[in-house]
């Protein structure tokens, strides 16, 4: 009898954990996918490819962006552990390569974030409809300035972000999609042989570093 | 051994049609949920909560908006058949009722709408942590207005609509959330007793019917 008693008391224990006030997250470790930039402070908008390593410390960034009319590629490599950053010229096989100076940063919603709220991008009616995300803001600890954050609820995967100057005005707004966990290809972490010879230049002052995805 | 051959073919035309390109779509008749409106060139902030039945061509929006820095509270009825919208003000028993003569429109993705392209809202590799989508473009027939459009790719769930001026400025932004499938109180249709003895006033000029979604 009293077993009978403790089954709806334990369940409801577990269903009000899950249901419980969201922590802040990482994101998965390794992640390949898609992002868009906009900079309407610069009148800058970016589409990037980027492979994200967590635990070697390594992003490699495919960047197509716009800044005014002008229309620009790169391509980066960051190695954080090495403190190197490469921008890498495939077609007259030249390489740039800067010391790195910021440490590398998790993708995930920062341990002081506040949490916001939690909704259904779409419908939560059918599987496959809807998408349950929250909304977290905060101040970036270096700048003070805000951030807004969705991420998906079950596994951190990020969605949007906002970053604020310190007037409260929109500074850069990043949306992420075509995300898959993994890394298809490992290679784009090791920088091409005729990066070897080249020398390392000073870190660059005023490098977007306040931006939570800034080095993204 | 003919059935041997036929199954991976039969397979393989049951995915390449799966994977077809996506068609235009109404979304599901009954819907209940929340979106946000923001229209730039007003300085107009609007949070809804609305409830819309395609069979019964009703559509109940409960709005809480800022204008500037004012706020504003508006509770709408909208009974297409009965070509009626009605205002309704709960706290002084007031009601105005105002001629309704535009068309019902299905919310959906037009059937001229152009196909653009298919995302992940965040990860693909894990289920639960991201959403099939499709994005569209067009121009709305009467005003030859442009409108992007996203859906999910699954069950043409409205995500975001974007309306622009016909010199491609921002008009309406909308991103809609917490959808279910259905209606929870059917009672919200049915407009109240204090209602009934209003007259109809005729229908107001530059009601906004050239927004994709400006009648919500």
């Amino acid at each position: 009898m009293k077993i009978l008693f403790l089954i709806p008391v334990c369940l409801s224990l577990i269903l009000s954990s899950c249901a419980q006030r969201p922590e802040p997250c990482k994101s998965p470790p390794l992640l390949e996918g898609a992002l868009t930039a906009f900079i309407p402070g610069q009148h800058l908008r970016v589409f990037e490819k980027f492979s994200y390593d967590a635990y070697g410390q390594n992003v490699r960034v495919r960047a197509v962006g716009k800044e005014g009319s002008e229309t620009f590629f790169v391509d980066r490599l960051l190695l954080f552990r090495e403190g190197i950053s490469y921008e890498i010229h495939y077609r007259n096989q030249t390489c740039v390569k800067t010391a790195l100076k910021v440490r590398f940063r998790h993708i995930g919603v920062p341990h002081d974030a506040h949490f916001l709220d939690q909704m259904v991008l779409g419908s939560s009616s059918i599987l496959g409809q809807g998408l349950l995300v929250n909304n977290w803001n905060g101040t970036a600890e270096e700048t003070k300035e805000n951030y807004l954050l969705t991420f998906t609820a079950f596994g951190c995967v990020p969605l949007y972000t906002i970053d604020f100057t310190q007037k409260g005005e929109l500074s850069v707004m990043t949306s992420f999609f075509d995300l898959v966990e993994g890394i298809e290809n490992p290679n784009v972490f090791i920088p091409p042989s005729f990066c070897d010879s080249v020398e390392v230049l000073p870190a660059k002052e005023g490098v977007m570093t306040n931006s939570f995805f800034g080095l993204l």
